[in-house]
């Protein structure tokens, strides 16, 4: 194999692969990226067997080949070679060099052969989405799932297409975050869960165009993604999802309407009495024109008082501060409506058409 | 006590003195800031009894007290406070409030009484240098030292006043880093060996004003930094520090002249193919017009030749790459003039007025 590409093509390949490189593993192919210049164009590929990335680029071929190089030294090395056309040929089996202006590198390389490549996905019924708005939605709504593996499901987001409609949905039992989007075209109705891990590379490698899209196939086990050059396909968690519609409801008792910054920033500063495993409670105490918040910890005490706008019962309801935190961050809107029905029942921000919505389980609190 | 203050006044004086709040200690009267309101000024010490800090704002005092508050729930709520007036008082014995806004905070405090102050130091023959200056020659020398404990010496940095000039030093028995400047102003000859972590503390804490001055007082066992409203006190390191004149030499065999950027970022490829703990040398092989670069490692081989300009005998030599790049990265000169002896001797980076001198000890190689 022997190619020549542009530095600034090959980091961006590189670094776009390189999110599938296993961090541990035993298997030293895994640790590697594969360079591919068997065809038209030079396509490189990573895949730890759950998750895998290919991305093409363009570049000249003078003799055909794949090589199967450790990604880390790959990376690390091309990263700071510098600007300028970069040659990469094999010199023997084992061993591939790498020149740049004046740098020539000679490291140690495997048998393209053994690398495992993308499983084939059929491009069936794909549905198109907009690369900025799919990120966005994964990006608000994936802080929701659960980093424990004792229920898989929970690990994972659900994709769901309905009525012409994509929601993704995460839960850990204590939250929910849920985003919609009205998709363009007729789609039929289907739902899968996809790991976290993998919607958290795509949303981190999407460029985020807002006029290009994402193509998005599934197949009974699989999930594939396909946006400019670049492929990531991904193994579905088994299972049926919680029913979600279930656990939403349009009735409230209180509707608290309050500067989200504000509410923000007042809930910030509750978390500096909190410490590390620390379960108590933000007590919220909602009057029609005003809401009082407060902790108490073994740290200290704190109130405030926000200008809000309620109508409705008052009500003393506690929350776990990072909860509530997690979900006001993740809400672009100055003013935010907050429906509460009582302390023992879940707390509701969302917005009027709904594309948004976030569940907070109250926790129980003594009065402070 | 009852005081107020502005919000970024706080924010301010806290994050500098809590640079001499220890990390670790069983003592809890240590992990607090004092906050000293008895006199015209409201004045903030952190002390680990090694290292002392003190810094003083303007503000209203209502009511004069002093009180010892844990610095990290203290630095924690400042930091978050909304900006405007922020007013501190006890309530009781065991308790203060912070208000600021409609956000009240109230943590406990201890006995102000209790709180260890800052020696008393005897202002004598203070050196005065420009505030950044010193916090350059601090900067570009402190990375040189050894952060091991075996050799207390090497742990502190040698600031030595001779003939007018300051210089400070630090090694580590593998490189030596000596930066010097020019005083105004006659003083008497001396020196003194300064912790790392105080000069680096001092470092991070001096605005670094052109225009500004810090005092600098010694006597035998404490060193105090004046600068604006800021006292740093600590205490010496006992000892005599190494003859380092005897190691220093003006006579060479090859001297090269080369581009810092080109042989930095080279260096830093060439340190790609070292893994953390490998002591693999780069090797430089230096011809008239030409330095070849090239290091061999387990993870590959990198060679590349950079345009110089030496006079002299041909060499060829290795170097620790680490060493050789923290000392390039602390000189801002477009070209550097290195001197060699031998393949054995150190080598020497240092500009023609030797405001800076770094030493570099070789290390053996094979040829590559």
């Amino acid at each position: 194999m022997k190619i020549t590409v542009s530095e600034s093509d090959l980091v961006n390949a590189i670094n776009t692969v390189y999110r599938a490189v296993p961090s541990k593993t035993t298997m030293n192919i895994l640790k590697c990226i594969l360079i591919d210049a068997a065809g038209q164009k030079i396509t490189f590929i990573a895949n730890d067997m759950e998750l895998g990335i290919q991305t093409s680029i363009e570049g000249t071929i003078e003799e055909k080949g794949i090589v199967a190089v450790d990604a880390d030294i790959l990376s690390g090395i091309v990263r700071k070679l510098p600007d300028g056309d970069v040659l990469i040929e094999t010199t023997d089996k084992s061993q591939v060099r790498i020149k740049c202006g004046s740098a020539k590198f000679e490291i140690g390389c495997n048998d393209g052969l053994e690398f495992t490549r993308l499983p084939e996905i059929e491009k069936n019924e794909g549905i198109n989405v907009s690369e900025f708005t799919f990120r966005e939605i994964i990006n608000r709504t994936i802080f929701s799932i659960s980093d424990n593996d004792s229920n898989k499901l929970m690990t994972g987001e659900l994709l769901e297409i309905k009525d012409g409609n994509m929601r993704i949905v995460g839960l850990d039992g204590h939250r929910i975050a849920i985003r919609r989007t009205e998709l363009n075209g007729s789609y039929s109705d289907r739902s899968v869960v996809i790991p976290g891990k993998t919607l958290g590379e795509v949303a981190k490698i999407l460029p985020g165009d807002m006029d290009k899209q994402v193509s998005i196939f599934f197949t009974n086990k699989q999930v594939l993604f396909e946006f400019d050059e670049t492929l990531v396909v991904s193994r579905l968690i088994d299972g049926e999802y919680f029913r979600i519609d279930q656990m939403l409801s349009d009735d409230y008792e209180t509707k608290m309407t309050v500067n989200r910054q504000e509410l923000q920033s007042c809930i910030d500063r509750a978390l500096l009495l909190v410490r590390e495993g620390d379960k108590k409670p933000v007590v919220f105490s909602v009057t029609p024109a005003n809401v009082e918040i407060m902790i108490s910890t073994d740290l200290g005490r704190m109130d405030e008082n926000i200008v809000c706008n309620s109508e409705g019962r008052e009500i003393m309801i506690g929350f776990n501060p990072k909860f509530l935190l997690d979900a006001l961050r993740a809400i672009d809107d100055e003013e935010i409506d907050m429906y509460f029905v009582n302390p023992k029942a879940p707390c509701f921000i969302r917005n009027t058409e709904q594309t948004y919505n976030y569940v907070v389980l109250p926790v129980n609190f003594t009065t402070v």
